[in-house]
């Protein structure tokens, strides 16, 4: 754990169409950075492009919204279709006031808006849906990328929450491969030789948060290599990363 | 934003006493590490060793648990002058249930056992509570370390909380100086030119989840300098990452 960790940005990708390959698109920018990808690299990939590259989106213009979305979208002077979009997108309402709707989503994630996005979506009245399974297009990813390169690198696909108390946003893991998410320290002895509580890290949302240093959403920056991250390499899943309904004091 | 962005691991810092200057032990450390500090650098310290040189700690021995405490620690067998101590130090109970107290503390933050700790103490029985103003503190060192170098680096004072919905802890910023923590995006147009809607980016926070992944509870390393960063410098203050009560669905 003595080493630096370097973060770099993934420059001059093009704007990623439905039916593209992310393996494809990044090894090209890659190359043409004069930046080749190294064994136990981690890429954190904004969820963002890899919905779009399955083309898993949506047109609003094709939603109907039922009355309840109507009436709810008329008082808080949201869109009706998107309103819809989210019900539909959820498996559970935590929180639907104040104009804002927070939901669990059929993944599993609670985030705002199913985190369903319109910004940057390439087109007018298009909504970005989450991937239909992370942790499936991470592994996805992860295997293109061994098989053009030969590397063996890490796959994070994330996207930015919100949180409650704390303002703004931090990118989180909702899905990967090559990875352990979580690092359980309970029980190792500390410095003092003392055992340890409970100290789980989330070491998969800090590499997502960490990328966000150099990614961003006003630059073209969807991607971003994390090199020299020497946590635990395994088969974990973004589901780990989920806090069990009867350990959770905030359902 | 196209530069990547390095984080070193502050190696072979001693263990912090009351009175240390966390500045000097810094220098001496950076020095023998042979990695002198640069302008814009970013230094997250762990909140600990900051109470720690600040003295900022209380002997269980000394604590005389009221009934409450008493009977709460009883059904959960926890440790009765514990639970005084956190209640001592908290300002408002958020929930108190299955063993776990979570509280906003007198400082503002929310988070588990109202931050105090007993792991790494350096000797038993002693609760090393939260800094008493982590802004403060986080003022304090970049000026020490101004003083002493002329580096003007930004300084964020940094813990390990939970999340509600998500397992697992991550890095946030208690404190901070010479930094803006919030990069508000709102009305800035994206890639395609449409107004972002709300985007705020809690950077702090992920600057110090990003320093988690060189530092660690089990290392010896409660410091860390994350180089390359380009977000905005500024006089941001850590209580700007507290969500206001009236833009919170989950007080």
């Amino acid at each position: 754990m003595h080493t630096p960790v370097t973060i770099y940005p993934v420059t001059g990708l093009p704007e990623v169409k439905p039916g593209d390959n992310l393996a494809e698109l990044l090894l090209r920018a890659l190359q043409a950075q004069g930046l080749p990808l190294e064994d136990q690299d981690v890429l954190v990939v904004a969820q963002k492009v890899v919905s779009k590259a399955e083309g898993n989106r949506v047109p609003l213009a094709d939603i109907e919204p039922s009355p309840r979305a109507r009436d709810w979208a008329e008082r808080w002077e949201r869109d009706a279709r998107m309103v819809e979009l989210v019900l539909r997108e959820s498996r559970r309402i935590v929180r639907m006031e104040r104009g804002l709707i927070i939901t669990e989503t059929r993944h599993g994630f609670i985030c705002a808006n199913a985190g369903i996005d319109l910004s940057n979506s390439g087109e007018d009245e298009m909504a970005v849906l989450l991937p239909e399974d992370s942790d499936r297009s991470a592994r996805r990813l992860r295997e293109d990328i061994r098989e053009r390169c030969g590397r063996d690198v890490a796959v994070i696909v994330a996207d930015s929450f919100g949180r409650p108390w704390r303002s703004g946003l931090t990118q989180v893991a909702l899905g990967l491969a090559g990875l352990e998410p979580l690092a359980d320290l309970r029980g190792e002895p500390d410095v003092d030789g003392r055992p340890l509580h409970v100290t789980i890290i989330a070491l998969a949302d800090e590499l997502a948060s960490a990328a966000d240093l150099v990614c961003g959403k006003i630059n073209r920056v969807p991607m971003g290599i994390v090199r020299g991250f020497t946590g635990k390499r395994g088969e974990g899943s973004g589901q780990d990363l989920l806090r069990d309904a009867d350990q959770d004091l905030f359902r």
